[in-house]
């Protein structure tokens, strides 16, 4: 199969194009508004957080995705969530999406809105409204406007999520950009963040979607920052046909390289948002193998890498392996420990240091040394089956303490 | 009702002896292990922790609960857990049995065997029986003996825990005495820690151990440190009937005296727990009230007190109080954001920071007074029936962090 990652984000498909602002949200003189646009309608799929309380815009984007008007644009801010801010901040979601619809002469119902940073207060109008105006006027395709939009929905983030991959369909060339952020809140039921997916694919809405919430299960719900799921955790993707493929209105191979590439690019963003999770020095990732099914294998891998205890040990370089082994029985998923190997791997080499249930005779200082590489991965062997799953996180460090001691500060 | 909290702890009931000795299991020269005797025969009680994977001690102890043999003895050490030690490690803790039973003259199936410190590691079982037979010719009663054993079950905590209740049952006097050690892989699913449990209550086998289940519901298993359940979590009750009331053999109004004192026992140990957290510099309380039922009141108090970004929060004396509200959001619990309020209360004031689930007008600089206090309460008052919940835990600091990145080394 001829599917490359390129460079390039949410602007790669054709017809995208994207704007970014200093709207003066954030404290600090930083980019904190994107716009994405694609004058071609849009097929859209959205899946959000799960959390009883929602943000007024993951209210606002659940009722357009149940509406199925065609999808044109994305309105995005950093700096204030809108969550938890009642009637008027809906209001106020519904302004932002009228006065981009009316700058971009398109509906209400066809503009998507997402916000991000501080939960319990108002968004300043007049700064986004004069923002909405800006950026209509700003609209860009090109690699640079999707990179600066991408650094515009930062919030804690260290740095702008991107990725693209290119495949064919048809003897068509086919494009998915996308850009997310994490870094704090991130924790599985639905996606843990935003993130927003664009693609010129030629695809009916119902198998766009699908295959949006297939791969979602896979990726963005496989990773955990910190336990907390968000209130405005949201994956909006748009899809405006321009490929020219003819249209995949079955689960045909067709659909099955669409699905392959939309999973490559979300993985790819997921172990972004996770290796930038709030403080961390390392990415962390857990592989449970040869588990007899999927949720026993998902169930054990989110256990191990939602543990603090073990996260705290991966920031000290220290093969706590009892940490790995006791976040698996705390689980909640059946699976035998006297039967369970554990591995460490990384770029400096890959150790057992649990052979059914038990230590080996492992060198600490050599399991210090692989741990102490920037991408850090546990595997746990559990001989039942050979169902295999992958979860994603980080270390918890000082920083993540410090970070969010301090967040409105 | 005549009942109140005393001085002393595990030797405060009649005929219960203790020792505690410094056997060098630890590197430091610290007290790391010790013994709790009675002469008199005793009913016993245990609940254990739910973690698939369990220690040697738990896979022993649940196994004379199961006898029904009448218990004389606990031994415990401090340092090694022995937990995921295989065939060897359950051997090991059988000699721990047989020696203490060969030196009190006892049976060892009246042996109650606890450890707790790092996972993997076999025990220095040299250092362990030479330490069993000092232990057996220092048994004392008297508060100083159970503070020094209170001392050598310690791991990262940083004072020791006791507790003592008196109270009296048809015109005699009663005694219930405890000491409990934390203080990190605190989550409940059981109780989440080590704690015994004496007293010279007369009362069957099945009445004390249904006593000590739902006193533990409401108590221990409403604890959570960092959300990681230990594989050691043991609580155990010995009642040696030395007080000569008449035996308890019914749920009559002397057993729900009895109830009474041991939740009050149990709440304040279980309090102590939370407070001395690793790296803790507050007791976080969260109390949910007017919820319609137990299940939702106390869902709702431990996703609270659970919030990594709540503790954080806590630590930084911040009001972020939507990250309470999020935290309610991902429980599980049924509920109505619209209709919730939030409270901060500590010994320096109270005050409501939200109504219906949007901010009100309070005073920042107010709510960060409130949380400066070394004990602080989150009050969410869901006004959907009359049913009430408590859950504690503790802030999430540098020093968690730093605990547990370097707790082998």
């Amino acid at each position: 199969m001829n599917m490359q990652m390129i460079d390039g984000g949410i602007t790669a498909p054709k017809g995208f194009m994207a704007a970014s602002h200093d709207a003066g949200i954030k404290k600090k003189e930083k980019k904190d508004m994107a716009m994405i646009y694609s004058a071609a309608p849009c097929h859209t799929a959205g899946t959000f957080t799960q959390n009883l309380v929602k943000a007024a815009p993951v209210k606002w984007d659940m009722q357009l995705i149940g509406s199925n008007e065609p999808g044109h644009a994305v309105i995005v801010n950093s700096g204030v969530a809108n969550a938890c801010t009642g009637q008027l901040g809906y209001t106020y979601c519904e302004d932002m999406a009228k006065e981009t619809a009316k700058k971009l002469q398109i509906k209400p119902e066809s503009v998507y809105v997402a916000s991000t940073g501080v939960i319990g207060k108002q968004l300043p109008m007049d700064k986004i409204l004069a923002g909405i105006d800006v950026l209509s006027t700003r609209l860009e395709s090109g690699d640079e406007a999707a990179h600066n939009a991408a650094r515009a929905i930062m919030t804690t983030d260290t740095h702008p999520k991107e990725a693209a991959v290119r495949f064919s369909i048809g003897g068509k060339e086919v494009t998915i950009g996308g850009m997310c952020k994490g870094s704090g809140m991130i924790h599985p039921n639905m996606c843990t963040m935003l993130s927003f997916l664009t693609t010129d694919l030629n695809i009916t809405t119902e198998l766009l979607r699908e295959a949006l919430l297939e791969s979602v299960q896979d990726t963005y719900n496989m990773v955990s920052v910190d336990g907390d799921t968000s209130t405005n955790d949201s994956v909006i993707m748009l899809a405006n046909g321009l490929a020219q493929n003819s249209v995949i209105m079955e689960k045909n191979e067709d659909y099955q390289t669409f699905l392959t590439a939309l999973q490559l690019i979300n993985e790819n963003l997921a172990k972004k948002i996770a290796g930038d999770g709030e403080g961390a020095t390392a990415l962390f990732e857990v592989k449970v193998i040869n588990a007899s099914n999927k949720a026993q294998a998902k169930g054990l891998a989110m256990s191990i890498v939602s543990s603090s205890l073990t996260k705290a040990a991966i920031f000290g370089h220290d093969a706590n392996w009892g940490r790995i082994l006791c976040a698996m029985g705390y689980s909640g998923a059946d699976f035998d420990p006297d039967l369970t190997d554990i591995y460490f791997e990384s770029a400096a080499g890959r150790m057992k240091l649990v052979e059914n249930g038990m230590a080996t005779d492992y060198s600490e200082e050599e399991a210090t040394k692989i741990l102490s590489e920037p991408e850090v991965t546990v595997i746990a062997d559990i001989k039942a089956g050979n169902v295999t799953a992958a979860a994603w996180g980080c270390d918890l460090t000082y920083d993540y303490v410090k970070i969010n001691a301090d967040y409105r500060s």
